[in-house]
This record gives C-alpha cells, sequence and structure tokens, in this order.
C-alpha cells in the first residue's frame, strides 16, 4: 500500500507563491476536494484553465494533497491508538524507521513527556499487539510505549483555512 | 470558518453497502482524491455513470469526505500542539464543547493517561496560549492540560485502505 | 443480574475450622467444582455424607464458591479493562459503591498510586465509555482514572491451593 | 500444583455453538457451580442427558471452567498484590514466561501505562519479596515493577452473564 | 499514648553550646544511650558531676532525648508505610495537624513530587486502611496520597554522629 | 563511625519472650531511655535485680536499642533527604550495598513507585551531592533517583507503644 | 525591592531597528556591559557620540537592559530552585501574580508537564518555605507544587549573540 | 562564541570580603549596570577612585559579572525551551558535558523528578530539535529529556539584592 508521506524536510523545497488566490483556492478544496474547475473558476474570477493550471501546481509541490477521507471503523479496522513513545537515539531516524510500518498513519516529533507521537490504525486487538510488539516495540531505540485507545472521535477536520 | 465534523454517534446512520467496489473506489480516491470518474470507471470495470452515483452515495452518507490535506506550517500555521487532557465530568459533553473551537481540528475521547486527546492548529506561540488559556482551559470541567508541541511532522497519510 | 460479592468484612464471621481435610477438599474443587461427592469421599478417605457436609459448610459459611468460571470475550463481552482511580473521600464507602455497577467484576483498595483497581466487562467500545463515563466517573468523589485496556489474557488461575 | 491457563490465542479453537441454551446453561452455572444436572434439566427444559452432554463439551472445549473460587486470605495467603510492569522486549512471551510462576494467578497484556497487569497471591511480606525480586523482577526483560499492595478486596464475581 | 514531638521551631530556642565536648557526650549516647556517667566521665576526661550536668543540659534543651528504639514488627505492629502528600493549603498547618495521629511517628515537609512524607505504624491491613482513610485523608487540604508499604526494613541507625 | 544495623533477616533470631512485663518495660524506656532500674522495678513491681537483666536481654538479643536521637540539624548536618530509588538486580543485596554508605541512616525495600526509600543525613548541598553521585548512584543497579530534600521536620518519635 | 520586569507583551512595542550595527554593539556589551562609549566606538567604527545614542535607545525601548548578575549564594542567598507548576485559570493573570513576589526572580509559562516554570532565591529553607507556603501556593489557582532544589549550578551565561 | 561560565566549584575561591558598602554598590548596579563611577562614588560616599577599584576587584574575583541581558526573542531567537534531564553516571561530568552546548545558557544539577534542568536558546523548532537531538540527548548517559517550550516570559530579574 503506497503511502503520500508529508515530512518537515521537504516543506521549504517549493516554488509555489502562495498568493490570496492560491489561498482562496485551497479554501474552497479544503471543504470539497472534488469541485470543478469550472466552478472554482467562476467562484474566483479566474479562466478555467488558469485554475487547473494552479491546483496542478499546488498538489505537484505537495502544498497540498487531495484525498478521500474515511472512518477507518466503517472500512473494518475497528482499533484505532496513539502511542506515545520515549526514544534512545536519533529522533528522526526512528521516525522514520517508524514511518515505514503501513498501520502507522501519523508521526510526529515532539515536545514534552513523550519524543514521538503515532497513530496506529488496526482491525482488532490482535492485530494492534501484533503492531505494537512486533513492528512498533521491535525498533531499536524504541524504550517506552504509552498506548492511548480510541474509544470515540468526536471531531476530524481539515479546513482549517489560511493565514 | 466552517468544519466538517465526523462525530462517532453518525457513524451507524448509513443504507450503504460497503461491497469490495465501494472499497476499491475509496482505495483509488484515497491516494488521488480528484482521479476522474472516467478513469475511476475504466479502473474498476463500471460505467462512468454507476461510479459517479457510488461516490455520490458515499460522499452523501458521510461514510467518505473528499478534502484538500495541506502542511499547515505552508499556510501560515507555524504552532501545531497535541494537548492531552484531564477532565471531570462528561466526557462526551465536554468533548463536544472543545470540538466547537475552530483551531481544535481533532478530538479524541481515550483510554490511558489522558481523557482527551485534542490538536491544535494556530499562528504562532501567543495564539496558542489564547487558545489554551481563554477557550480550551476554560472549558468547565478541564482539570489538566499537558501540552505537546510540534517539532517536526514525519508522517501523515489517509490512505489506509479497506478490510 | 445477581452477583455475589465477598466482602472483606465478612472475611472473619465463620466458624468453619480450616483443618487439613477441608483444605485438601478446596484443593480438589479448586481444579475441578463438578468433583462428585463419591470421587471426593474416596480420594479423602471420608464418607459420602462427612464430604458432602464439610463443602456445604464452606458454602455456607462463604469460605468457598462454585462456579463457572469463562473467557468473556466468548461470551460476547469484547472490551475488558482495568481502571485505576484516585478517589477523595471514604475509600470503603465509594468501593461499596462502585461495586453496585452490575459491569464491574472487581473492586480492591490498594496501597500505590492509585487508590481503588477496578475491573470492568463490556461488549464494546461504546459500553465501555458508558460505563466509565455515566456510572464509574459519576459516583461522588472519584477524581481521575486510568483506564488499562485488555489486549491478551495470558493467564488466569482460581488453583493456588492452601497453606 | 496444576494451574488451568487460559490464553488468548486457544480462544477461537472451538466447535462449539454458543447458543442461547448453552448460554443459559452457563449463566445458572455462574451462580452455582454445582447446580445439578436434573435442576438444570428442569429449568431450562432439555432432558438431563442432554445437559450433561453440553456441559461436558462446554467444559471440554475450555468454554467455561468450573472451580472453587476462594478469599485467600482465609487460605493463609495474607499478602496479595497487583503488579504493573513496563518491560523490554515479545510482550506475548514474557507474559507467558510470568505466568509459569505458580504465586503469579492473573497476567494481562494491556494498553496504557503498564504493558502488562499481574496478580500475586502470597503468604506473606518476605514471600511476597520473594516472588517480585527472584522470580518476577529476574525475568529477562522486565524493567520496572510498580507493586499495589491490596489493603480490602471489596467485590469478586464471575456472574457477568452472556451477551 | 504520650508523643514527643520534635519541631523545626523549636530548634533554635535553646543556650547550650554545642562544644566539642558536648558533641563527644552525644556521640557515646548515639552508641549506647544507657552508658553510665562514671564510664562515660572516665572516657571523656571530666568528673562524673560535671558530665551528669552536660546530659541533663542537652535533654532539657530538647538538643538530644534518649529513647528506646525498636523493631515495630517484634512490637507487634506488622503494617508499616511511608506515605508520600499533595496537600493544598497551609504546609506547616497540616503536618501539625497530621501530627496529632498517634499511629504516625515522622512527619516531614519536603521539597519534590510531595509536599510532605509521613510514616505510619500499624497492626495490620485494616488497621492501616483504618488511618489513611479516616483519618489521614479525613484532615482539610489532603488531596492525593501515594502509599509505600514496607516489604523489609534493611538499615536503620541514629549514630550519624556529629560534625 | 560504626553504626548499629537492624536488618530484617535478623528479626526473627531471638529467644526472648515478649510477655506483657517487657512491653511494660519497652514502653517506660521508649520515653526516658536512662530511666533508672531502680524507678523501672518501683513501677513495674519486680526486683532491681530481675529488671536489669529483662532489660539487658531485651539489647542482647537486638528487640530493642536504647541510642541518644538527637535533631540533625542542630548537631552540623544542615542537608536531609529522602530519596526514592528505582534499581534493576537483586533488591537485598543493593538494599545492603546503599546501607553500607555511613550518610545513610534508613533503607527500606518497598511496594509502590520506588523499589527503595533511602534517607540521607549530610552536612551541606555539595555534600549531598557527593553522597548521591559518587556513592548512591554509582552502586551497580541504580537506575533512577528522586530526591526529597527536607524543608521542616515536624514529628519524629519512637514511643509508638506495643500491643 | 525594585525589580526590573521584562514581559511578552512589551516586547513589540518599540520603534528601534535592530539592524547589523546595534546587533554587533548588544554581543560586545553582553560579553563586556560596563564597556567604555570610547572603545565601543573604535571597535565598531563609529563615532562615539552616535554609539551613545545607540545603547540609550536600546535601553529605553527595553531591547536591552545592562545588570550586574551575581551569584546568588555569595551574596547570601543559599537556597534556589525551580518549581513547576499546575494551576486552574488564567495562565496569564497567575503569571503576573506570582512575578509580584520579590524572590520570584522569573516566570515563564510554558507547554509540557507544568503550566508555569518559576525561579526562587531564598536566605536558608526556612525562607523557601515561607515563599512557597505563605506566597506561591496561596495564590489563587496555584494547584501543584514541584519544588527542585538547586545543588549547583554549572553554567550561566547571557552571551547568546543575535541572529 | 564565547560564554562566560559561573560555575559552583569557582564560587569560594576569592578574596574579596562582602562588605555592607560593596553589598550598596552590587544593589546599585544591579538595578544600573552602566552607572557612572561618578554617580556610584556620591551615592555612597566613597571617593570615585575607591568605588572604582571595589568594583573592578568584584568583576575581577567574579563575584559579580556586569552584561547586556536581552529578550531572546528580540535578537531572532524564536525558540526558548526548559529541558528536565534524567542522566545515568556522573552528574557534574554530564553537567560540565552540557554547558558546553552554545546554545545553552543555563545548566543546574537538582534534587526532585529530573536531575538536571538546562535552558536552551534557538532559533525555531528545527534548530530545537537539532539541539535535543544530535547534542543533547547525544551526550553520553543522558537517558531522558523532557522539554518544557516557552510560550511566554512573565518576569526576568536579576535585581535580587543582597543579605
Amino acid at each position: 500500500m503506497p503511502t503520500t508521506i508529508v515530512t518537515g524536510k521537504n516543506r521549504a523545497v517549493t516554488d509555489v507563491t502562495l498568493d490570496d488566490t492560491n489561498k482562496l483556492i485551497i479554501e474552497h478544496l479544503q471543504r470539497d476536494g472534488r469541485m470543478s474547475y469550472a466552478t472554482l473558476a467562476k467562484t474566483i474570477g479566474l479562466s478555467e484553465a488558469a485554475v487547473r493550471q494552479r491546483v496542478q501546481r499546488l498538489l505537484d509541490n505537495g502544498l497540498m494533497q487531495i484525498v478521500a477521507v474515511t472512518d477507518p471503523l466503517t472500512l473494518g479496522f475497528a482499533r484505532q491508538a496513539m502511542v506515545g513513545l520515549r526514544v534512545n537515539g536519533d529522533l528522526r531516524a526512528i521516525a522514520d524507521k517508524i514511518a515505514e510500518i503501513p498501520e502507522v498513519d501519523y508521526v510526529v516529533i515532539c515536545a514534552g513527556r513523550y519524543d514521538l507521537l503515532v497513530e496506529l490504525v488496526c482491525t482488532d486487538d490482535e492485530h494492534l499487539l501484533d503492531i505494537l510488539n512486533e513492528k512498533l516495540r521491535a525498533i531499536h531505540g524504541v524504550s517506552e510505549t504509552d498506548t492511548f485507545m480510541y474509544l470515540r472521535l468526536a471531531k476530524q477536520t481539515y479546513a482549517w483555512g489560511t493565514r
């Protein structure tokens, strides 16, 4: 299963200017990712070709990805959890190693009680235990894991707008 | 800023069958949310009209949303953080209250050291402090907050497939 | 659902002597609770009537209960958890209050980081959240809950013998 | 001292259907494990032979065990404790290793602050210290133990019914 | 049971000079509290009357107490524990309140994770639970207690000499 | 500096009966360790020779020690601290190793967040740091130390009576 | 004792341009705060009057303060400590309240296990206890304090240069 | 970037008497480090030469340093953090090793949950992560880091006077 990884390293490597028009395009697509170029063009006041080109460049430069976001539960993933990790060794290298696990959909290096926060999407308890035990904890340098099982998702949005 | 809230409550209220064809459609759109109906139809082996209808029903029933996902940093949100909360009182009611804060893009009720995990997307430290202090901690029942500032995002994917 | 509560208070209120014969009877029944009185009598070297009377007195005095013990999972209880609690107020009164919740099968007052340990047997995540939220945390004096979700039961035995 | 170990692995390996009649039988035996086949048969409305056969199959398949459950204290075990463990290495292998200690009557792999929860039944403090020091902590991979001494058992039941 | 309380407040209120001779006397009595005045006098090189007067003044001024120190266990106190407390309110007032509990033989205000450390000497678990529950935790301002049950005393000395 | 170590191991090795008379003697000496044999004899109603013999046997068997107890502060020890330790390895062996440090006046193996509690009596901060750094933490198996500096001693008594 | 408070609020209120010359001046004064205007002028290549004016404006705008920094210990402040605080209520208001305590020389609102970090400079243990007990913990909203006593200062510098 | 390190070791190595006049001089310079010798002389009632000599000796002996103290933020250091460390090994040696990192402006050995407190001054998140990951955590013996990101500095003063 190929995954689209957005890493901090790649953030700066882009030549697209985030002008007000691009921000406006992003805000519309944050709410409806399949809005047609025609509708976008009319709303923004540009030609359809110009809008299409802008969207394509935003995608090509990794500033934006347009994806289907689903509730894991309805797709057969009954067990989700956040794992707080204490690690010994190179934080970036360990984070990248963890990112290779397909059941991991989220890895962040953070400040505080944990060195890393990792989200897991699994089918059931045995699957979760497999991932924790044979994949996550088996990575060299992982010394402590605190697992927060999800009981209920109350909000998940991607429409945070632009500044 | 309007937000698209997916709550646990709404999960079961749907009449769409998640058959293998729907799962296949979802998997393609998880990787490219703007894939044309024509391409989808050809890949899956259905008519374009049938594919279009299926996609529409998946969206209408809230089983899937297609959205632009961006790196908050490039859009001017320099401060992201996960907050672990201890609360007193009704977990669901407090979670729903927190979900109303626009800067909160993620709320989950969980088991473990924290009762809730909440993600914040802010422009800078003062903004983050404002949200923590005047919004999150001001909600009745929130008794402890542990803030994990993000130093580097190493992976974020939505392509977890289907089971 | 009626429950059989063994409390510390009642421990001393008994007039049965735990002599070596009674201990031997208990050790056999710890391994096979339905062993017939005939077999028990032969093994121990007493008359069947004497054995039957001893067993009955052990049961009547609450020194022993003979019960079917099952794996909750196979009976439709997919979510089990231990909850560590910090409480304010009378430990015994709060423990007794918690013991009234049917989904609670185990309550112990302990020394250490938690004041009480409580085991829950639930059907699914929403059920577990209901018990936590509307029953356990709603009891006056409960100030903090740490929930340990069970991923896999590795041992459960009642045959600890006698001393 | 032989012990009856119920492991997660064996849970699925059974060919008994848990129909409503079996559930009814279990619920009766959860309250009185020595209820006679005659009484069971009359209550449920089956022949005594049919009931006997069903009970036997439930026992043979490990779906149910009928055992004498006693208060450890009255049998000379004055020290009981729950131990929360942090471990390094294979959770399942370490859990199985711990399950071999006779004084351990309960081992569960869990999510949260601890990796494992282990219950100990001992005769006195020196015995408890021996088990902790020479057996539990001596197992390779056990890195931290938090011991919760029991002060008072407030509830212990096995009659959680069926779903 | 009367108790001899040594408080920090009283420390400075004394007119005895702790000269080298007094220090020498203390060091001898730290090892043998019943050493006769004759022996003390000979060892130190003073008259018996002078030694007797010095000892008396050290006792009268509370700089030294000579007491029988016993192992609580051999005197029927089978349960000893240190309790770490978090409190709200005046540390000194709460410490003094706790010091009034006869089963408390030691109270110290400290810096770190706990505000106070309190040692308890009890006869058994129920006694310990009574003290914790009805006395210690019932004091206004005590918000959290962490109880460390003693498993084995490895060293206890009062012969720390002088400087 | 010689130290009087009372270890758990030696507790049982005694042939003195702790009858009511002995308990009465101890209670008197807990309050005044230098009470004369004449006064003791009169109060208890025995001959002076009998009392002297009993006291001597209590001392010889290590059931009681009579010592000068002083406030460390007035003797030039300005820094006292309790240290909570996490250790890897044999608890008893490590406790005995720590007991050899002269500045340590108290070592107990306990249950809870710490494996050992150790009290230090030092002259100043640099001395305390020396003991922590070069002695306590240098012992093989000591993995974590939490130091609780004493701010004020509110109670210290040895008169816990007998049961 | 008057104190010079630098608050985050005032940071932005300035009209001084931090050009390279100003940065150079600051870097010199970070190492020697009493460097004469003549020496500064020669090193930087400006007139003495221009340098004097620039220094004055940096001071007037609060971008820089030139102060005597001393080791508290040599001035009679034998007890220094960092205090981590958990608070309920408005973080900024509580921080400002704490900042009014003369013995507090440092207050920062932070993310993580503590809401605030506060440094205290005191003369001795009783003074420290007074400040903790009667001033810091007496402020409404302060719910938990963790005190880290300083054992040894290993580095303190203000010469962090400019960027 | 040269740094001025004040270590505990050097504290005692001085021959300057801290008489009342020297204390008065220090108190004035704590408030205005560039106060002219003329003004100082007039205020204190000494000759300008005497004041100049005294100031010079205070500086030469390291009892006082006069430096420009700035808000790191205005000089381009947008990320400040306190790091609490758990370490294995010689506390003084590790503290000295950490003190060599230029971005570290503060290192203290302390008692409590952490062994060391270290303050970092960085330009941005990536810089902070670099220091944490490649410098601080790479030092042999550093086993755990808890990072407290600064959200807002509420007080920073050096005018603590003298005693």
